[in-house]
C-alpha cells in the first residue's frame, strides 16, 4: 500500500463536474489500494473574486483580512469534494489549514510553512478515509489564518507528503507535464519523462509554471518524489527526482529553455566598492518580502561599482522607492531600472560536464541580433536578459539549436 | 463608555458599497464613545450560492461539510468589513468563529453554543480596536467548523454581548423595528416602541422573522438588552426588555399578531392513553433533531387518545418515517398529517389579567367562517391552527378587531 498526496489546481476543480471528475480520479487511486490525501486549491476565479471584492472596498487591504478573505476560496472546494466523494461511496474529511496542523510564521500573504501536525490526518487516513486538505493557508502562533501567496497549494501539497514521508506527491494540472518549453511558444516543445529537481528548480523559477518554485526546493530537500500530470487525461505525467550519477536520467544536456516576462531590473550606479556593500543593498529589499532574482555586479577601476539586481514587475514600484533612499545613504551616484526586459535560460544538469554551452548560446543569440543585457549562470543554467520584444525569437532559436524539439509530429523522411 | 455589540444581517451587508456604510455606522458608534463588537452574516445571495454548487454536487451531503461549506460566507464578511473600518482609520480585526472563542457542541447544522472564551475579544477591545466575528458558526470540541443553523448569527449575537456583558445589543436588519404584525400582510401594521422578551419570543417564535427565536431566549435568559433597527436608516427602532411591573411597557392588552406557514400537523391517531405516551412520541422526534412546536393531546373516553403536533415543514417527511415506525410500536390505530396549514397568535402581556381575549379572538374568526383546526395557549399568547389559504383574512381581521393599526397614516377626521 502507498501513501499518496494529490494536489489538484484551480482549474482541475473549477467546476461540480470537474470536482465530480477529481473524485473519480481520487477513488481510483484508493481502489487501486493507495491512501490518498488530496490538497486542492480554490476553484478557478474564486481567488480573482475575492480579491475584486476586497479592492471594491481598499486599495491597500490589511495583509491579515486578505488571508482571512483568500482562504476561503479553498475551504469551499475542501468541502465540496469531500460531499462528491462521499456521493460515490468513499469516506473523505475535509481540513482547512489550521485544523490539517500546518503552522506557519507570521508573514501574511507570504507565509512559510514551520512545522506539521500530522496526528488528525494520519488517524483518518488509518480509519479508511481519504483525507481533504485545503492548499494555500496555515495558521501562525497568533491563531491568525495565514497564506502562502499564490500558487502555494502546491507548496502545502509537497509539504504535507514530507511530513507524512508519502511515496509520491502527484501534482494534478491542466497540462500533462513538463516540457521542453512553453509549447505556446514552440509548438512542437517535447514533454520529458523524467527531470532532476534542480533542473525543475531552474525551470519553475525562471517561469515555466507548472510549478511552484517553492514546492520544488521542499521536495527535493525532503525527498519528495514529485511527479506532474494532467487532471484531464490519463499518462505518466514528468517525474521528478534526485540525479541519480549511476544511471543519468537522459542524455540531453540541455532539458529546456525557460523564460520569464516578469522581472524588472534596477542599477545601482556608482556606488562605493566596499565589503559588505551587497548585503546593504540587498538586505533592504529582502526585509521588505521582496524576492531578489538575479544580481551581477561588475568589477571596476575606480573604486565605485554598478550594482545590478532583477526581482518581479509587481515589486518594481515598492523596490525602488526602497533603492532611491539606500542609493542616497550609500552615496552612488545614481540609480536606474527599467521593465520591458525578459530572462531566457537554457538549463540541464549536463552541461555540468560540456563546456561550450554559453558559447553556443551566446552565438545562437546573435545570429540573431539579440542583444544581451545581463548574464547570470549557474551549474546547470545559464540565463540572460534582453528586450522583452525579442523573447519569443530567443526562446524558439534557442529551443532549435539545443535540438529540444519533438520529432514526433514531423513528416516521416522519405 | 459603554460596550456595544452589533448584528448586521446579509441584506446589510449585501455588496461592498453596503459593507462601507455599515463600517461608517460602527464609527460613529466609535466616536460617540463606545467599545464596539460587530458580528456579521454572509453576503445577501452568499449562503444560497454555496447550498447550490453543493446540491449541483450531492443531494444530501453531510452535515459536517455543510458547515465547512458555508461558514466561508461570514468568513468572507468579516475580512471585508474590517477593509472598509481600516479604510476610514478605524483600527479593525477579524474574528471567525473558532477564533472568537465561540465553542458549540456537535450538532452539526444546528450547533448550540455551550461556551464563550472572550480573552482575545476583550484584549482587542482595550486596545481601542473594533472587533467584527462571524456569526452563525463555532467550533466544536473536535475542532470541526460547526454552524448554528440558518439565522443563527442573532444568537451569536446575544450569545457574544452576554459573554462580554455589553450595555446592549443591537440587531441591525432591513427593518426598522418590530411591527404588531407583517407590514405585507396588514399595511398599517404600528412600529412598536418597547415590547417585553416574552412578547418578542412568542412573536419570532411564530414566524415574526425579525429575530431568531434562539437569540431572544438567549437575551432574556441572561437578561441582555436587545434593540432591533434599520440598518439604512437613523431611528431608535423597538427595544426588547424586560416586563417591568412597575413601569408597564405600553397599555395595550396585545402587542401583535404573530403568524407562520412554515408549519405541518402530524396526528397520531388511537394510540393507548397510558403515561408516558406523550414523551414516547416527542422524544425520538426530538433525538432527531427535530423542533416540535404545538402539542395537542385530548381526553378521551375509551382508554385511547390522540395526540397532534406540529414541526417545521422542511422536517415532515423525517417525522412521518419516525412516527410511522412509532406508531405500530405503540400500537396507535393510524396516522395522518397535512402541511397546508399555518398558525396564527395573539400576543401580548396583557392578556394575563385580562379575560376574554380568547373569546375575543375565537368570535372574530366565527365572523370570517375560519374553521380553528386546533388551538393551544400560554400565559401571554394564544395561537390557533387553520387551513393556510385563510391566513392572510385571518391576520388582518384580527388586527383590527384588536386594535393594533397605525392610525397615524390615515386622513383626518373632517
Amino acid at each position: 500500500m502507498s501513501l499518496l498526496v494529490q494536489k489538484y489546481g484551480g482549474t482541475s476543480v473549477g467546476t461540480p463536474e470537474r470536482i465530480k471528475a477529481v473524485a473519480e480520479r481520487v477513488k481510483k487511486s484508493v481502489d487501486s489500494g493507495n491512501q490518498v490525501v488530496v490538497v486542492v486549491s480554490a476553484m478557478s476565479g474564486e481567488t480573482n473574486r475575492l480579491i475584486t471584492l476586497a479592492s471594491d472596498i481598499s486599495q491597500k487591504p490589511k495583509p491579515r483580512e486578505m488571508d482571512v478573505l483568500v482562504s476561503t476560496g479553498e475551504q469551499v472546494t475542501i468541502a465540496l469534494l469531500c460531499m462528491a466523494l462521499s456521493e460515490i461511496g468513499q469516506d473523505a474529511r475535509s481540513y482547512t489549514g489550521a485544523q490539517a496542523g500546518i503552522r506557519t510564521d507570521k508573514s501574511h500573504n507570504k507565509a512559510r510553512i514551520t512545522d506539521i501536525n500530522t496526528e488528525r490526518v494520519l488517524a483518518d487516513l488509518n480509519a479508511g478515509r481519504v483525507v481533504v486538505i485545503a492548499g494555500f493557508q496555515g495558521i501562525n502562533d497568533d491563531g491568525d489564518v495565514t497564506t502562502l501567496g499564490r500558487g502555494g497549494s502546491d507548496t502545502s501539497a509537497v509539504a504535507m507528503a514530507a511530513a507524512l514521508k508519502a511515496d509520491e506527491c502527484q501534482i494534478y494540472t491542466d497540462v500533462d507535464g513538463v516540457y521542453t518549453t512553453d509549447p505556446r511558444v514552440v509548438p512542437n516543445a517535447r514533454k520529458l519523462d523524467k527531470i532532476t529537481f534542480e533542473e525543475m528548480l531552474e525551470m519553475a523559477s525562471l517561469g515555466s509554471k507548472v510549478l511552484q518554485i517553492r514546492a520544488v526546493e521542499f521536495a527535493g530537500k525532503y525527498n519528495v518524489t514529485l511527479r506532474v500530470l494532467s487532471s484531464f487525461e490519463d499518462g505518466e505525467g514528468t517525474l521528478i527526482t534526485t540525479d541519480d550519477e549511476e544511471n543519468p536520467l537522459e542524455q540531453a544536456l540541455i532539458s529546456g529553455i525557460a523564460f520569464n516576462r516578469d522581472e524588472a531590473q534596477i542599477t545601482v550606479i556608482g556606488v562605493p566598492d566596499t565589503p559588505g556593500i551587497a548585503h546593504s543593498i540587498v538586505g533592504p529589499v529582502a526585509d521588505a518580502n521582496v524576492e531578489v532574482d538575479m544580481i551581477v555586479q561588475n568589477i571596476s577601476g575606480d573604486k565605485v561599482t554598478d550594482f545590478t539586481f532583477t526581482v518581479n514587475r509587481i515589486d518594481y514600484d515598492q523596490t525602488c522607492e526602497i533603492v532611491e533612499q539606500l542609493a542616497q545613504d550609500l552615496g552612488a551616484a545614481n540609480m536606474s531600472g527599467r521593465t520591458d526586459i525578459a530572462k531566457v535560460s537554457v538549463v540541464g544538469v549536463g552541461m555540468r560536464s560540456h563546456a561550450g554551452i554559453a558559447s553556443k548560446m551566446f552565438g545562437c543569440l546573435a545570429k540573431e541580433a539579440i542583444n544581451i543585457l545581463m548574464i547570470s549562470t549557474s551549474e546547470i543554467k545559464i540565463s540572460v536578459l534582453i528586450d522583452e520584444k525579442y523573447l519569443e525569437l530567443a526562446v524558439r532559436t534557442l529551443h532549435e539549436t539545443f535540438e529540444l524539439s519533438d520529432r514526433r509530429g514531423e513528416p516521416a523522411p522519405e
